[in-house]
């Protein structure tokens, strides 16, 4: 009977038309709006309230590893994205241009950040003068514009909120190593916080950051079969030091460009645990994550001490941490139970007369559906506890799913037939940039990432069929 | 002797220069920086870290009066700014424009928000439908854009960051009520948070928010005897909700406008606090923004035990929840001492090897340069009252510097004399607005705001002689 209440049915089949089930979801659930100006978006406080859980996580993150957050200015002198040539190049046809203030035209034209690379180097060659002054280890949160063709709400949008994380250092090693810590951070951060399991390596120089010298990224896999890169980190090398003129006074008293980094993700995170966990019945948030993480239903409410009851189970859900919402509407349970399952609350406890009786709560997952009562002198520890199993569950299915939908493919045959089936393709390239564009145009699928385990799955290049050098992820991509 | 040491040397005197004095402070101390486009800054770790906990701050009153945080477009279509027009006319000039993406020109201009009403009320109309809906209480931290000719960080900058309320009510009072209450939560804030006392009420028409019928206001005064414009929360009525046809079904049947406020609070909060509380050594930081509001250093560092000691008593701060940093640096304690004391930090905890041997660490205060000594086995109780203590001092000072140097003046000699002394003026006025124009023209003194306690300080008009109908304050201002 549930199955055919109104939420199930106003959401598109996730099976046959996905792009469709994603924009009902966010949508219904109150995630996000469209803006007015064509690809933006606005993100309402359901949505917005899971971005500042991102945040609190990873700011504990990045503050552990030493980093301290700023704020650099948005605008940027025109001139600044031209001092990197590859850079220019990335980002020139893509960026908004402020040309005006009122009726008065600007001597020089500024561009709304992209990504902050330029103008923070510009203030790093200020600040820096000698080793004492590295490692720099700085981070921002901030708005940034990218003009997207197509764009989807968290997805893809012309203004987007994310960190970027932007560091200094005396030694390629150093910097390199801070690369890969950072992105070993996010990829912690997805299994601990967002429930998810990531491929992560290195990209193809076709693929990498525009500037940088590799590009390390997680990408992850969503249920249509496609991978959504979730997370990158760059080794930059000297090449936006040089061209800023960044330099220190080294302790044997040389004058040198330090080596640097830059690292970042978006909201778009919001979109990757929508598409990597929803179901037919709409959000199943991860709880540590969720806006809500426990909703109280009472259930006849119009008998006495029921509604009592259950803000006080609230209130001691709330003393033990925990995010809790008592849906006390007028409206019916069912009508209540199928709303808050569409947007993603973790764990329902329904409490009644007669559960007050005998002194528990019912509790329904929303993972697994699975329900069961807990005695209400035991919530403040057995509610958490469910929690974090709902949490290690979500990750389990995650992990399952991902490394049960990656195919090892020899030829192309193999490599179409794994797209078809919604699946990764794991395979050999040979290296050259001709076989991983023809892999595109033919197949519609990116190289995604280099495995740091680079164990050969066969010898020849799945495109070309000469000597292969790379182990490499292919799939369709957002 | 160390009121000769090179950091009091660098800052200007505050008597005899006090813009160059605030100008050498947060330069020195790396609050801040001037970013490459004129009228930018960038906001760096030390300063941020003062906005972070500004923020927290906030949320928490915030959310503790059932607002929820969501963000919006930053871009504007030009259009929507001319709906409202005083709005219009107070923002258009000083707003950036953007006129292209890469080479293509865009349709239609879009304006970097100024601030948000415009955007906002247009997704409440589409989001508002009944009475069910309201309040609509949301709040926003983003960055704002305002061309000003005259720019000075923190306090005037053509970027900054604040945060925004906006919310719908069904009725006039309830929608004043919102904007008293907010303006208190504010005051609370400042007096508990940053500990600063100021003075409420209610701006004249001309110095209103463009497009409010009503704002309410908190001014700080200065060291320099200016008032600071602090915070405000305008009662905006139905002009921007009939503009953009906000419409909701009341339980009459009928559809009507909602009431709305807008309010808030800026970066400029840091430049307040600098401005309020420092002295010819630098910051004073309130100790509930301090990043670091203990410092430790090690006497004799190169004693066994010192250094180990010194960051066992951290340790066993940070579990307390302080902030505290062990200054370990290759550099004599005076340099230190006076480093610390230029950057603000509440207090200073000096441990040298006879005070471990006493079992003590030696405190030293900010605000009073009082010190003392504190049994190691009770700093984790000790040290947090007298941050405690510190703060209360500090808004001591500033509520009894602020109502001292208030003067009641009957005529313009008196109230020239109590400029010239650089203090507030207290006065009746008639309430038209060629008197509050002659007054600012002759004396360039503005009406600050109008207290709630009208109780009369005359029964005449300052400038006219008229009879009276308000009691305002005049002040020259930031």
């Amino acid at each position: 009977m549930q199955k055919d209440n109104q939420f199930v049915k106003e959401i598109a089949d996730m099976k046959t038309d996905f792009p469709q089930w994603y924009t009902d979801v966010i949508l219904k659930t109150e995630l996000v709006d469209y803006g007015p100006v064509k690809g933006t978006m606005v993100i309402r406080p359901y949505g917005y309230e899971i971005w500042e859980h991102i945040q609190e996580e990873l700011n504990r993150r990045f503050k552990a590893t030493g980093h301290k957050n700023a704020y650099f200015p948005m605008f940027i002198p025109l001139s600044y994205l031209m001092k990197e040539a590859e850079h220019v190049e990335g980002f020139a046809p893509e960026v908004a241009l402020v040309t005006h203030v009122g009726n008065t035209e600007l001597e020089e034209k500024l561009v709304v950040r992209p990504t902050s690379e330029t103008i923070i180097c510009d203030m790093y060659a200020k600040w820096v003068q000698s080793y004492r002054d590295l490692p720099m280890l700085i981070n921002q949160w901030a708005n940034v514009v990218r003009w997207e063709k197509t764009t989807r709400p968290f997805l893809r949008t012309s203004e987007f909120l994310w960190q970027e994380g932007h560091t200094l250092h005396t030694t390629e090693e150093e910097a390199r190593g801070e690369a890969l810590k950072m992105l070993e951070v996010y990829r912690e951060f997805m299994q601990n916080v967002l429930a998810m399991d990531v491929l992560t390596g290195i990209k193809t120089d076709k693929e990498k950051f525009a500037g940088a010298v590799e590009t390390y990224s997680m990408e992850a896999m969503m249920l249509d079969g496609k991978s959504l890169q979730s997370g990158t980190t760059h080794y930059l090398g000297k090449n936006f030091a040089s061209a800023f003129e960044i330099k220190y006074l080294d302790r044997d008293g040389q004058l040198k460009n330090p080596y640097q980094t830059s690292w970042g993700v978006s909201t778009r995170l919001i979109g990757a645990l929508i598409m990597a966990h929803g179901d037919q019945r709409g959000l199943k948030l991860p709880p540590r994550v969720a806006p809500v993480q426990v909703v109280i239903i009472p259930i006849a409410s119009h008998k006495e001490g029921v509604v009592e009851k259950s803000y006080e189970v609230a209130d001691t859900l709330k003393k033990a941490g925990l995010r809790v919402e008592v849906d006390n509407r007028d409206q019916s349970a069912g009508w209540k139970f199928n709303e808050w399952e569409m947007k993603g609350a973790p764990l329902r406890l329904e409490i009644g007369p007669r559960d007050i009786e005998n002194g528990v709560a019912m509790y329904s997952r929303r993972d697994t559906h699975e329900k069961g009562s807990i005695p209400l002198g035991d919530v403040a520890t057995a509610v958490p506890a469910l929690l974090d199993e709902i949490h290690e569950n979500m990750y389990e299915q995650s992990k399952k799913f991902l490394h049960g939908n990656v195919d090892v493919c020899k030829n192309m045959d193999e490599f179409r037939t794994a797209l078809d089936n919604q699946h990764f393709v794991k395979t050999m390239w040979c290296g050259c940039r001709e076989c991983e564009d023809a892999i595109k145009a033919e197949t519609a699928a990116s190289a995604r990432v280099m495995p740091f385990d680079q164990t050969p799955v066969g010898d020849k290049c799945v495109y070309c069929g000469k000597p292969a050098t790379k182990v490499v992820y292919f799939a369709k991509s957002y």
